[in-house]
């Protein structure tokens, strides 16, 4: 266990920043199809969602639902998918998706559903930017 | 929005209800491959996970955390999924599966991954008991 929290380097690969709430990183995945955030709690050397001490769950909580009020606010979303899975990338982080009836994977989950396909430049900073308003970050 | 907590027949008809938790109904879904965990707090007219008041989410991380030491207790798990998906079956619940590197999913997740494999009435009544014991329901 490190003493210190790092990004793990999939997660900064996949995404980008979009700020910083009390406990967690929270990134915009590079994935255009669906407005995707990832919330990762920054406390070192964890892996499960039971890793975290009450009291951070329950923070976590908070910013997973503010997170999906701003998916559902900006995006009018069907459904809001929340997941801590972390199969293949083995630090805590948190999925909440925002899904549509008529997105290229519904019903199934979106991991491994499609090749990625990333936002243009001007696309992404105008995601990030609505994001941060509705956030307040 | 219905006044009265029903469980939703698809839940009905995958799990097999373990106990009552103080929010939740706890299930074990009828899919030998995998210790499969679903939580269906009893608030009618629920679909997303931030439909739920703060106080019923922060119980409900209690009892996904108790369910996840239950299964990493009993069967050595290598990772905890937990997710809140629905966007088949529209009431809110919370899947807490064991996954195991030599698990016929891993590293995907296991929804849609194989075609269902129920257990025998025995194993059934087996992992029914020995969840029930180290859950104290």
């Amino acid at each position: 266990m490190t003493a210190v929290f790092e990004m793990h380097p999939d997660l900064a690969r996949d995404g980008v920043e979009v700020g910083r709430l009390r406990l967690s990183r929270l990134l915009l995945m590079k994935e255009v199809r669906w407005p995707w955030l990832v919330l990762v709690p920054q406390r070192p050397g964890l892996r499960d969602l039971h890793d975290l001490k009450p009291m951070d769950q329950y923070r976590l909580c908070d910013e997973v639902t503010a997170c999906s009020n701003a998916l559902q606010q900006l995006y009018k979303a069907d459904k809001i998918n929340v997941a801590a899975l972390g199969n293949m990338t083995p630090q805590l982080h948190v999925h909440v998706i925002a899904r549509f009836i008529n997105d290229p994977a519904w019903p199934k989950p979106i991991w491994g559903a499609l090749p990625t396909e990333p936002y243009s430049e001007a696309a992404q900073e105008a995601r990030l930017h609505e994001l941060r308003q509705v956030l307040k970050l």
